[in-house]
């Protein structure tokens, strides 16, 4: 029987193995976690708004009922396309008839990989938990700290790039800031805690259109986020970012930076010998396959394709149907037909920036405020996989929402020693 | 001002505070981790069954509202009960007028220091997460294991010691793989699983009842636990565990092993010059307070005391019970009173074993089955801290109950390569 592996079980990898559920063909899911990760809420697992499983949900426990697929746990240290073979890190290997690779994308440091350690970005669960601790941490360094400007810098966060996750972090870590940790310190006021959100563009959320930006801005400063816009980072250590703007180079003492800048596709994708563009993505053909192999369909963050000219953007909705494309076309070479052209279908933009706050555009349509805020609860609710985590969700947010209280505070390892740790507390 | 200082917040640290919220004394209260732990429940998490922050809450909100106490994130190093210093690991120390020591205990390995990697104990969030994921990536490895031996060591789950920890330990995994699990796995069936359950005593839950113990072996079984009694073990390694029996000397190939057989009191007991009994628990005097040191306390599990001539047990109500007796104890010592004796006031033993079974007893009431069950989980509810936790666990249990499923079951790093996990999935 045909033999389809999947590598990755994001938003794409997941849409195209439940486009194969009714198809006569053995599936082989490989991902490298157990979890399928709802990636567009991980910022309120990092700023302890949710707990893990409230967004993540066992890939066994999804599929369970799919019998034709079977999950596989292993991390894809190759490729080859020659003899259609997916190398496995344990040195085993799996043979496949067609290939989806959907191993998505990582964090790009532009060339500063030095900074990954000192400035986290979120992508994982683990990213999530290192920014959470990194945050909750730093408030506690600034009640122990005596010396007042450093304990300015442990209360100074930075927010690195103003796509959608860094406007979400930064408003979220206002609101913490203002609301959450409020009257829990004796020496410090939260309160004091600066948020400062740099962008490299003359506009925060720049694929947006400028006066959903406009509103995005104003709503942030409303939150008591400080926008730099036109703000280039050139440096970043131990004890802060330096950055050049029109007024020249500054330094902002800051002991916690966020890195939500940019983006690198998985290294997954040189294996397979297409063309890849600046941003390690696999230039694929019109029907998601790469030249010369129509049985490999690269999908989601990882494939650089145009739709009606436009290049697609990196979003979930993206990711889901170019999975239904790809699984698609699979069928379609089975059964010798040709391929279908991928379209991409832009449902909007929808951004949160806080509490009650955020931007929306749906077709024609913008809003923003309170509506679009609603409007982002519901579709998240709605997209979130398992009746179960929708409701944890809920409970969650509501809670959070007239508490104003985050659930998930709990740091694991405050200090770097897991052993002591265990032994003393 | 008269400066109490309280290492750590368990039960007993956490009691000693709140009993002196309305004195006028400043607390100072240092813990290694940002949050209190709800310890009996703490297995919950090791089996995926809760999330952390449903048992476990930040000390800085619990205590938010009591002014006369300042929180302190830190690791104690020393103590010197000469100069009244207590020395944090980052250099710093803080003078104290009394002090309360309740650093708890943590896992003993009768000098086989060399199982601790092998064989985790349960006592931190870190340890549930860390035997979480060892369980649930046991069967991930299971199903990828092509040789039968090796197939059913995987799948062979061995729990040490059947106190209450290592019966619950033993119960739920027994359940996991009978319903959790049930139907995931492709190439294995999760029920062939086996757990067994090891004990050096002649029977099960040794401090209970002898009629108790042998209604806990049986609902064990009925749950598909093996039970082994009169039971040494003489070796672990990352194969097995070798033990003796009356049968002399058996082997058995098990990839997972958990640790609930000895506990060590806090090192940091050493550190005050009392005497210490033979697991590091210090002796104190019948006010809880060291000889010779009329202004420190020693309580809870770091505590050694009898009372009425029987030796206090390791439980959260005598901790709980420790603590108050310690607060009064400073009070009347600053008023120049008397001090009063502890006298451990015994509500009885509850131990949960699985679905719909437990054993209670309760003065002179025994009771086990459903009933003890429906009692142990209103007991656990009540204690938790926190309305909201108690409404998380409620739905999560009910969730659990009915649907047989597990909401926790996320493993944040499967493979020990936490940087390439980040990058390709």
């Amino acid at each position: 029987m045909t033999h389809i592996v999947i590598l990755g079980c994001g938003f794409g990898g997941l849409a195209a193995a439940r486009e194969l559920a009714s198809s006569d063909v053995q599936i082989t899911l490989i991902d490298r976690s157990n979890h399928h990760l709802f990636q567009p809420l991980l910022y309120q697992v990092a700023t302890a708004g949710l707990s893990a499983p409230a967004i993540a949900a066992p890939i066994r426990h999804i599929l369970a009922r799919q019998r034709n697929l079977t999950t596989l746990l292993g991390s894809v240290s190759d490729i080859d396309p020659v003899t259609r073979l997916v190398k496995l890190s344990d040195g085993s290997g799996i043979g496949y008839d067609y290939l989806i690779v959907a191993t998505g994308s990582t964090h790009s440091y532009f060339g500063h990989d030095e900074w990954a350690e000192l400035a986290p970005g979120l992508k994982t669960l683990s990213d999530a938990f290192e920014i959470r601790r990194r945050v909750l941490m730093s408030f506690e360094h600034a009640e122990r700290e005596t010396d007042p400007d450093k304990r300015a810098a442990w209360l100074t966060f930075s927010v690195i790039g103003a796509g959608a996750t860094g406007v979400e972090m930064a408003g979220t870590l206002a609101e913490i800031a203002r609301h959450t940790l409020r009257g829990e310190f004796r020496r410090i006021d939260s309160r004091d805690a600066r948020v400062v959100l740099m962008e490299g563009s003359d506009r925060v959320l720049p694929p947006y259109p400028p006066d959903l930006s406009e509103k995005a801005r104003l709503q942030l400063e409303r939150l008591g986020v400080e926008v730099r816009t036109s703000c280039r980072v050139t440096g970043i250590d131990r004890e802060g970012v330096t950055f050049t703007t029109a007024e020249g180079e500054q330094r902002l003492p800051s002991k916690t930076v966020i890195w939500s800048a940019g983006v690198a596709a998985s290294p997954l994708g040189s294996a397979l010998g297409a063309p890849l563009d600046r941003a390690g993505r696999v230039e694929v053909e019109p029907d998601l396959s790469i030249p010369g192999h129509p049985e490999i369909f690269v999908i989601g963050d990882l494939a650089a394709v145009t739709s009606d000219g436009k290049p697609v953007p990196g979003v979930s909705p993206a990711a889901k149907q170019m999975g239904r494309t790809a699984a698609h076309n699979i069928m379609r070479h089975i059964k010798g037909g040709t391929p279908e052209v991928f379209k991409y279908k832009d449902y909007g933009s929808l951004a949160t920036i806080g509490r009650r706050s955020a931007v929306a555009q749906v077709g024609k349509f913008k809003f923003s405020g309170f509506p679009a805020w609603l409007f982002w609860l519901f579709v998240h609710i709605y997209f979130l996989i398992g009746f179960r985590s929708r409701l944890m969700v809920l409970t969650d947010w509501a809670w959070a929402y007239f508490s104003f209280q985050r659930s998930a505070r709990i740091v694991v390892v405050p200090e770097e020693e897991p052993a002591k740790q265990k032994a003393e507390t």
